[in-house]
């Protein structure tokens, strides 16, 4: 199996993204892909990588950087690493493309290159967390401010065949995120969506809040793109916030106590991983002709080994496949 | 000064609720007026009042539950403590009602019953919270599920004059929800909402992103009431959940440890406290002609206290009557 790797694309590339593409290489049994400068690249490589692992370069030598303006920069930068990655997934060069680059960029190219699977309005950012029983997804984590409700209706469809295929769930639980548990909550877009979740044929568990999020009760939830991204970036900053004052707290008492924190410390940390994005992997662009993985802009070495697992996961678990037969299917 | 109670509101009413009221008559240097079913009330207060606190007994036999549909529990029961606490506060018999019952029934008896400030279209909930850097307020947190841009545009000016008044703020910075920091992002309604509060005259500091709620960049978060009302549920699920894997984690450990963990405990409940509701006092119904609290449904007696305390700070900075002039100068 190939991955293609965004080399270019994160606040830590290209170092930590090329690490975490050596230790995918040599631990995950995937070739991985590098595609970006290779004057960059190469100095990175040249010290971790003891040439057996199955590692290429594919050279790309234009970047987008993450506040460029997505339409303009890929018609501009036909050469980039983003443009190259996804033409590589395409022309069936690689099973998969993984980028912590530009979230906008990585979309509007995946629509534009890759294409929407048959009958699908729009891709959806379908995020993979953690609650505290496992894991469920989470979409559209922010493709899409404005939607209709035949959107959020695909959604729930592509999400419900996404973990069937990734966890071999038979019938996953899906819940529609809103602001109370009657059908006659929420706003006009959510109320509509309800009405068509409940006439689709799948496992609609009805309405789940957002203190339900967390707690596992579905497999999948539903939520527009602006609603699907405020809540994505707020529990990241919530829980940098707490574990921030926990780390404070924790250091002015052990300032006056003889207790060693260790103990604690290594429970904060761990649990910190469980908790943010470096331990899922990233974002499947659901509903692409093609197999795209978003990471998160900040992610480090561990994150993109990550992501690129994640990656594997998908191919492996045919998810696509899936997917375009169940859109086939209902030809 | 007087506060109308609500006795029958919330998880743990009446005792703790009743319990709030007591604390408050005690330490605050405030009367309560405990509203409800007086056969409840008595047991509570005569088990802890000494007789001598500023507390008193308004009769208000109907109960409206949680999950009653609002519009209807206000017509049929018109002798419960949400319809007789709030008529308190237009007779001017109280000069604010505090209630931890149904947040829909406060909201919609308060539109009804004492009606909104000239010239505001729709009151929303304004919630005070805790950032890493000290206080800030959220609205719209739920009143709300379908916005227009005005009415955005209304709960910013409204909110910035109360923090004005509350924490004497010259020049409140007012954030735009929102899911990038360019005035191009978003949806309809808040790129819409952005262009207004951009000519609005306040000290509007652009799109804050859900990253950015919990860092303290503004005074004032200006967000629909949907959106609002899931970012705050996912936040209070969220900290539960990271608060509650963390004690599971602790608990493991201290079983094959020799180290107390009394100290993170500690350090844990403290933290607690300060990323809950029981700090915080509650939410502002902004925009109402009186001062109505709505406290969290579980609250204990320390967040009705403290509830109560948020009820007395607002009336003592004369908040409403800011609002009041300040709707006044515009006609």
């Amino acid at each position: 199996m190939k991955i293609a790797l965004d080399a270019m694309g994160g606040d830590k590339a290209p170092a930590a993204v090329v690490q975490g593409g050596i230790d995918a290489a040599r631990e995950l049994g995937v070739s991985v892909v590098l595609v970006g400068r290779e004057e960059d690249i190469k100095p990175c490589l040249d010290s971790s990588n003891d040439g057996k692992l199955p590692i290429s370069v594919v050279s790309a030598p234009q970047v987008i950087a993450m506040d460029e303006q997505p339409t303009i920069a890929l018609r501009t930068k036909s050469q980039s690493s983003i443009v190259k990655g996804l033409m590589l997934v395409k022309l069936g060069e690689a099973d998969a493309f993984v980028s912590a680059g530009s979230t906008g960029a990585v979309g509007v190219g995946a629509y534009s290159i890759l294409g929407c699977i048959q009958g699908v309005k729009r891709p959806a950012i379908a995020l993979l967390y953690s609650t505290l029983t496992g894991r469920a997804l989470f979409l559209d984590a922010g493709a899409n401010a404005d939607c209709r409700p035949q959107m959020l209706l695909q959604f729930a469809q592509m999400g419900s065949l996404y973990m069937q295929r990734l966890f071999g769930i038979a019938n996953p639980r899906v819940g529609l995120l809103n602001i109370g548990e009657e059908e006659t909550k929420g706003n006009r877009l959510i109320r509509e969506t309800h009405r068509l979740l409940k006439d689709a044929g799948l496992n609609f568990i009805g309405n789940v809040e957002g203190k339900d999020v967390y707690r596992g009760v579905a497999d999948v939830v539903v939520t527009d793109g602006f609603t699907g991204n405020v809540a994505l970036k707020l529990s990241e900053g919530l829980s940098e916030a707490i574990f921030l004052s926990i780390r404070r707290a924790l250091a002015s008492s052990v300032a006056t106590s003889a207790v060693s924190p260790s103990l604690l410390q290594g429970v904060l940390t761990s649990l910190i991983g469980s908790w943010d994005y470096s331990g899922l992997g990233g974002a499947y662009l659901l509903g692409i002709k093609g197999n795209v993985i978003i990471a998160h802009g900040r992610s480090d070495a561990l994150a993109i080994k990550n992501a690129i697992g994640f990656a594997k996961q998908t191919v492996e678990q045919g998810a696509l496949q899936a997917l375009l037969s169940g859109a086939a299917s209902k030809q």
